[in-house]
C-alpha cells in the first residue's frame, strides 16, 4: 500500500496517518519528497478497510494497493492452467472448444435441428436460454423448466454438453439439474447472491464480463465463486459498453491476453453478443482463436428470422457449418502454438 | 416502426419484409426513395418480437421503433407527478426531501448517532446498508438481519423513514419487514428476478441507475416493477461510468430533467456515489437542487476516517449540517419553481 | 514517483531499475513487501521520460507520478483566482458572465438582432462562429472573414464583447484582429500547434474540453498556452462522450468543483453542446450557476428553425430573456457565496 | 430522412414540417401511426441543413437520415478496392503489409539500426516520429526537420517506404517532401484545416480513429481528404478510450470488419497503441491478420528502456522478429482468403 499525503500536510497528520495504518498491522515506511510525504506501508492486514480508511482522512492525497485484489484466480496462485473436464473433452486444455446454439430455447423441433447440427459441425458444448435476462418486461422471457427439459433431450441426443443460464440464487439448483455448464450473464456477473450460491454448486460457470466492467471486476466476481468453493470458472469475454454505435457492444478482444498474464482460468469469447451482427460473426471468430482464446460461444439458428430473440446476430445452420470449415487452419496454428507453449515450460 | 432496406434489395425482398410485417399484424406504408424503399408500419403488434425478426433478414438496413417501449412509467400514460406518501411526508412532491445516513449500519452507537444528527439537521428518511454488495468477497458484507433491526430502532427513536438495499429476490421479503422504502442498487438494476420480487411488494422502491445503464434502460426497469403492481417507484441518478478517473462516477446531471420530460416518476440523485469524495458533494447537491430533481441520498458518518466503507465520500456530521444550511435557498427557489410550475398547469 | 517491481523480480533487476532512476537524478528509497519490492524516487528530474523508460522495463509492475504534470495553472503555483478583464468587465471574478449567441454568424440582420437581444437580457459577450469545424466536407464551413467582420460590427454597436473560434494555428493572427476572446473547440484541444500560437497570442483564451478529454489534460492543454507565455485562458465544460444518446453529450457538472479544487484559473459550462436539446438548457444553466461555475456560454438564435448549424439546441430570444430572468435568484447566492468565499480567505 | 412528429403534434405543425421539407427540394409520404405521424422526405437536397431544421421545430421528436453522410469513400461508390501503389509493393491489395519502426525519431544510429533489422525481418515501411504530439508542453516534442532528414537517409540505405506524422497544415508540405505516406494522429482526426491541406497533397494518409470517435466520423474525415482530390487514403484502427484501464486504449478489432463493409479504402491496425504494453502487442498482431486488416502499424525499438516515448509499448528487434517468424502461418491463411474472395466476384 502507498499512500501520498496531500502537498501541505503537517507533522502531526503524517504521524496520524501512520498510526491509522499500524492499527491495521501494517509496517510503515516514510519517504520525504521535494513536493510530498509518501508512506509505504508493509505486511498482511484487511487492505480495503485500511484503503477506505486513509482516503477518508483529509490530509490523504491518494491511497493505492499494491498487491492484487483477488488472490484463488491469480496466475500467482496457480501456475498452470486450470482445466475443465466434461463428459468426454476440457475446457482450458489442448483442444479449441466451440459452444452454439439458439440464444433462446422455442421448441424441441428447433432446438433438436440445431443440437443435430452443430454436433456434426464440431460443436461440443450446445448452448439455449431457458430463463432470459430481458430488458423489457414485455419480452419472451424464456421457456424455463420445460426449456431445461428439451436441453436435456437435445443432449441424450447428441452427446453435447449443455451450457444455459441462471439468474437467480433461488434457481441455481433446478438449473444445475439440468445444465453441465451454468452461465452467469452479462447483466448478473455483480448479482453477488447469485455469486455466492455458485460457489457452492457442482457444476462449472461460465462467468460473463458485465457490460462496463473492468478485467479486474471480472476476475473478483470469479473469485467470489472460486473462494465459495467452485474452482471451475470460465472466464468469457462478450464486448463491453462504448460510445460506438455501429455495433452491439464494442469487443474488447485484447481482454482475452491480459486475461491470460494474470489469471490460470479459461477464456472464451462470444462474438454473437460482441458484435450483434451476423455477418461479424466470422472474423471475430478468427480473431478470437488467433488471440489465443480457449472457445467460442456462438449464436446459431435454424432460422434466425423467426427467432424471439437475437435472430440479427444469431448464424443460419449453413453458416455455421462453413465457418467452422474457415477456422480450421485458424485452429490448427492454435494448437501448434499450445504445443510450444507446453514445451517451454 | 421504421424499417429501411438495403440500397439493391429487390422486389422479391421488399415484398418478403412487408408480409413478414403483416404477419405480426402492421399495416405497411412503403416509400420508395432515391436510394432505398423504406418501410412504415403502423398498427399494434408485438414491437421487439417484429423488430428482431426483421433485422435478422439480410435485405434489411435498419428497423427502428418509433413508440416508446415502456407505458406506464411514461408522461403519456399519466400527466400528473408520481407522489409518493409515506409517515408525514410525501417524495415527489412540494418538499425537496434529504435521506441521509451512513453506507453500511455498523454499530447501535453509529446508526442512534448518525440518525439523530441528520433528523435534527432536516433529513426525512435514514439510509443504512445492511446487505452490502461488494466488489471482493473478502470485503464486510453488511450486518444483515442485526443491522435492518438497528435501523428499526433509528426509526422509533427519530421517526425517520428508513431506506435500505435488498439485493436478492430471495431476501425482498425480509427487508420489507424492516424497510419503508426498499433500495436497489446500480449493480442489480437488471437484476430481473428481483425487480419481479419488487413489482408484488407493498413498499416504495428507490430504483438506482445502473453503472452503464441508460435513461431508456432505467425507465424499462421501472417499467418491470410497475407492470409487476407497484408503482411506487423513485428513480436515482448515481452516476454513470466514463473513462474519467478523477471522480468515482461521472454524474450525469441533465439526467434529471430528461427524465422529468420522460416520466411521472419521483427522481433524485446520489452525489455521493456519484464523486467518490467528500469535497465535491455539496456543490453537486446544489446542482441537484437547482436542475429539479425530487430529493438526495447523501452519506454521512459520524467518523467517516473509521467507516467500514464508503469514507471517503461520506460527510461528517458537522459538514451534513453546514450544507443543510447552505441549500436553504436554492431549495426556496426551487419550491418557487414547483409552485409556478403548479400553477401553469 | 512510486515503482513497484513484478513480483519474482531479482535482486540484480531491482539493482538495475535504481540506477536507472539515479541516472535521472533522483534519489532512492526501497520498501521492501512481503509480495515484492516498491521504490520511492525523489527529487527534481525529466519525470515523463523517467516513468516511460521505467515502463519499458520487463521487470516493473508499473510506475506513477505523485506530483501533477501541470504547474503555471495549478493552485499550488498560484494561489487566488485569475481574474481576466474584459472592456469594462472581468472573468473569473465577482460577477457572474453570461456569453451567448448563434452557433454559427449567418448574416448581419441575424447577428445583430441577436446581438442587440442578448446585450439587453444581461449577457456580456457575444459568441458566435466564423470558422466552423463540421463533421462533414459537405456541412456549410462559415462565413470566415466576412463572419468576422459582421462581429466586429455587432460589438459596435452593442460595446459587446466577442468570442470566436479559431481552428487552425495558421489563422491564429487574422482572428486575434476581431476577436476579444479566443475560442478553441472541442476537437481541437489537442491541437498542439494551435496551443502553442495561442501562447503568444495577446487575446484571452477559452479552451474547451475535448469529447473525451480527461481533466488532467485538459489542464496540460491549458499548460501549453500559459507555458508559451498567455496566461488568460478560461476552461470551458461542454459534456463528455458516452455510450448514452438521450442527450448530445453527457455533461460532467463535477468537473466544475473539481477544477476549482486544482487551479485558479475561471471555469465555465457550455449547456447547449453538453445537451444538445434547447428544453434542456435551462435546467442545466441553473445547475452551472449552482456548482459555482465563472460563466456560461450558451447558444441563442432568432430563428433556430431556419439557422444553419445546432438550431435544435438553440434558445429563441424569448427563451433566452425569460432564463435570465429565472436565473437572477441563482446568481443572487452565487454572489452570496463568493463573498462569503472571499471573507473567508 | 424520416421525421417522426411529437404525439400530439397538430395539422398545423405536421402541415408545416411538410412545407419546410419542400423547402428543401425533397418530396413527401406521410404515414399516420396509431400514436404519431411519421413522415418521409424522398429526394436530394442539402440533408444535414434540413436535419438540422427539422430538429429545431419543437413538435418534430427526431429526424434521421437514411443515406450515408460519406459519398466518395463508401462502397456505393465504389465496388472494388482502394489499392495504394508504393515504391514496388502495394497497400490494400493481395499482400499483408507490416509497417514499424520507433516512436520517435531519436538518432542516426537508433532510427538506421531499426530500418535495416525491420526491413530484413519482412517490413515494407518505417516508421518514425519527426513532430511529435505530446501531452505535456514539457515533453519531448521530436527532432523536427531534422529528424525528418534521417528518415530519408533510413530510406536510402534500405529502400523502405516512410511514414511519419503531420500535425498541422502549416507543415504539410515540408513533411510531403520527407514521406512516402502521411500519417494523420488520432488528436487530429478531425482537424480539418489538416484534412483540407492533405486532400490537395499528392502522397497517401493514413489517417489515425481518434481516441473517441466513431466509425462514421472516422469515414467522414477521410471523405474530406478524399473529396478534396487525394483519393489515397489507409484508416487505422488504433484503440478507442474506454472505462478500461487495463489497456493503454482498448483495440475495437470489429471495426476492421465493419469498415471492409462500408468502404473500399484499406484499413490497418495499429497494435502498439491500442495496448499500450509490449507483451501484448503479438496477440493483436495475430488477431488483425486473422480479422482481415491489410497490414500493421508496429512500434520498434533497439533499446525501448532508452526510448524518449512509448517505450513500454515498443518492441525489442528481437521481439519483433520472432512476432514475424510466428505471423506467417497466419499471413498465408489470409493471403488464401484473399485470393477466394477475389474468385468470388
Amino acid at each position: 500500500m502507498i499512500v501520498s499525503m496531500k502537498r501541505y500536510a503537517t507533522k502531526a497528520e503524517i504521524e496520524a496517518v501512520c498510526e491509522r495504518i499500524r492499527d491495521f498491522g501494517y509496517k510503515i515506511h516514510a519517504i520525504e519528497g521535494e513536493e510530498r510525504v509518501v508512506i509505504g506501508a508493509v505486511g498482511m492486514g484487511d487492505v480495503t478497510a485500511c484503503l477506505e480508511s486513509l482516503e477518508a482522512m483529509p490530509c490523504v492525497e491518494k491511497a493505492v494497493r499494491i498487491s492484487a485484489p483477488y488472490k484463488f484466480v491469480s496466475k500467482e496462485f496457480r501456475a498452470g492452467r486450470t482445466i475443465i473436464r466434461l463428459n468426454g473433452f476440457e475446457i482450458g486444455g489442448d483442444e479449441f472448444i466451440m459452444m452454439a446454439g439458439p440464444c433462446s430455447v422455442e421448441s424441441e423441433k428447433q432446438i433438436m435441428e440445431t443440437a443435430i447440427a452443430v454436433s456434426r459441425a464440431g460443436a461440443k458444448v450446445l448452448r439455449g436460454g431457458a430463463f432470459k435476462p430481458r430488458t423489457s418486461p414485455y419480452d419472451f422471457q424464456g421457456m424455463e423448466v420445460e426449456g431445461l427439459k428439451l436441453l436435456r433431450k437435445a443432449r441424450e441426443a447428441t452427446g453435447l454438453a449443455i451450457i444455459t443460464e441462471v439468474m437467480s440464487d433461488r434457481d441455481a439448483g433446478l438449473v444445475a439439474e439440468y445444465a453441465d455448464v451454468m452461465q452467469v450473464g452479462a447483466r448478473n456477473m455483480q448479482n453477488f447472491a447469485l455469486l455466492k450460491a455458485l460457489g457452492r454448486c457442482e457444476r462449472p460457470v461460465l462467468l460473463k464480463r458485465g457490460m462496463s466492467s473492468t478485467i479486474k471486476e471480472l476476475l473478483m466476481s470469479a473469485e467470489y465463486i472460486v473462494a465459495g468453493g467452485n474452482a471451475n470458472v470460465i472466464l468469457c469475454e462478450r464486448g463491453i459498453r462504448t460510445y460506438e454505435t455501429a455495433t452491439r457492444n464494442t469487443c474488447d478482444i485484447v481482454a482475452v491476453p491480459v486475461l491470460k498474464e494474470l489469471t490460470h482460468l479459461p477464456v472464451i469469447v462470444d462474438p454473437s453478443h460482441a458484435t450483434g451482427k451476423r455477418s461479424l460473426v466470422p472474423a471475430l471468430c478468427r480473431a478470437a482463436v488467433a488471440v489465443g482464446a480457449d472457445g467460442l460461444l456462438v449464436e446459431v439458428h435454424p432460422c434466425p428470422e423467426k427467432a424471439v430473440s437475437d435472430g440479427a446476430q444469431s448464424l443460419h445452420i449453413e453458416e455455421f457449418e462453413c465457418m467452422m470449415r474457415e477456422l480450421k487452419g485458424y485452429i490448427r496454428l492454435w494448437k501448434e502454438s499450445r504445443v510450444a507453449e507446453a514445451a517451454a515450460v
